[in-house]
């Protein structure tokens, strides 16, 4: 199963492809980052992050696209854009008929390192570790689409979002539900928003 | 000029579509909401919306869009996806060379009324006196569509975002020019961001 992982952005917007065979099998495929100039206007701006994650998607044929999750409250001035480059990375992938599955950082921090509030060096580490890099990627935007795309391979089996099902589950499965039911209340998007 | 207004949305996307012709003659041509199931998910909803602007862009060729700027301060659950709906559209006019401009919804009153502050009901009814309509348009997506696409066509002349050449200016172009930096501001998405 291929998936490409995209850590949104207007200025940079990172995009790594790896591949998940048998359980915990990861292998790293590719990994780079869009760039858009931020002298250009917003319109064009989007049509670059566009373009360049729709030529990714055609050249990866990826089976799922797992995209970082952007919350309301991160109220940067950024927070507007970054969701408006995820909303075109979803529609490139709704146009494809791909798959796409949203997960938040604590999400992907808890998948990767088992604690959802690790350091980002420490996530670093372990992306390189589970790919059998030598380093960790670089720029930081690589090495987060990365993780956010082992995130998705790794998630414990019938993690659910919005805490469904929470009986019966593993402890790894319990923290990721209750990751998901946290990231719900924080209003960010979420499928079938 | 053909302009094509936008007041997006992910659920209900007002599109309207107005003739500028001599000073302050205008015309309507038509209006429509795009709606989008809130049971699907986010990329399918962000793709059925880019499909109907698209459409309505080639049905009607546009020479500008005019969309209505959102703002991260609006801290609403549906902030992120109106964001989104946005981006779909700029991205849409973007692919077929239309240029796009943003304005707010106090730029619109101010253009529409003079007032910057003017309630919902005389803005509805200046867009019907405006484009000889016999009545509003409904539903109120629809009037804001029209009511944005106005606006751009009887924004003052010169009027500049940002404030920048505040000297020389008519007392509209001053009232617009502060408009144009409070939005600047608050940190909303603007061109060039």
């Amino acid at each position: 199963m291929i998936i490409l992982g995209v850590d949104p952005g207007l200025t940079r917007c990172g995009v790594g492809v790896i591949e998940a065979g048998a359980p915990r099998r990861l292998s790293f495929i590719h990994v780079d980052v869009v760039r858009s100039d931020p002298h250009m206007s917003q319109d064009l701006r989007l049509l670059t992050i566009y373009n360049g994650i729709a030529a990714k998607l055609d050249e990866f044929i990826p089976d799922t696209v797992s995209i970082e999750r952007v919350f309301a409250q991160e109220n940067r001035n950024t927070v507007l854009g970054t969701a408006q480059a995820a909303g075109v990375a979803m529609l490139a992938a709704a146009q494809r008929g791909i798959p796409v599955a949203l997960h938040t950082p604590t999400e992907s921090k808890l998948a990767i390192t088992g604690n959802g509030k690790a350091q980002k060096v420490q996530m670093e580490r372990m992306v390189a570790r589970l790919l059998n890099l030598n380093a960790p990627p670089t720029p930081a935007d690589a090495a987060d689409a990365l993780a956010i795309a082992i995130c998705h391979a790794l998630r414990p089996a019938g993690a659910l979002e919005g805490g469904e099902r929470e009986q019966h589950l593993t402890k790894a499965q319990r923290q990721w539900a209750q990751a998901a039911q946290h990231a719900s209340r924080r209003g960010g998007v979420r499928r079938g928003m």
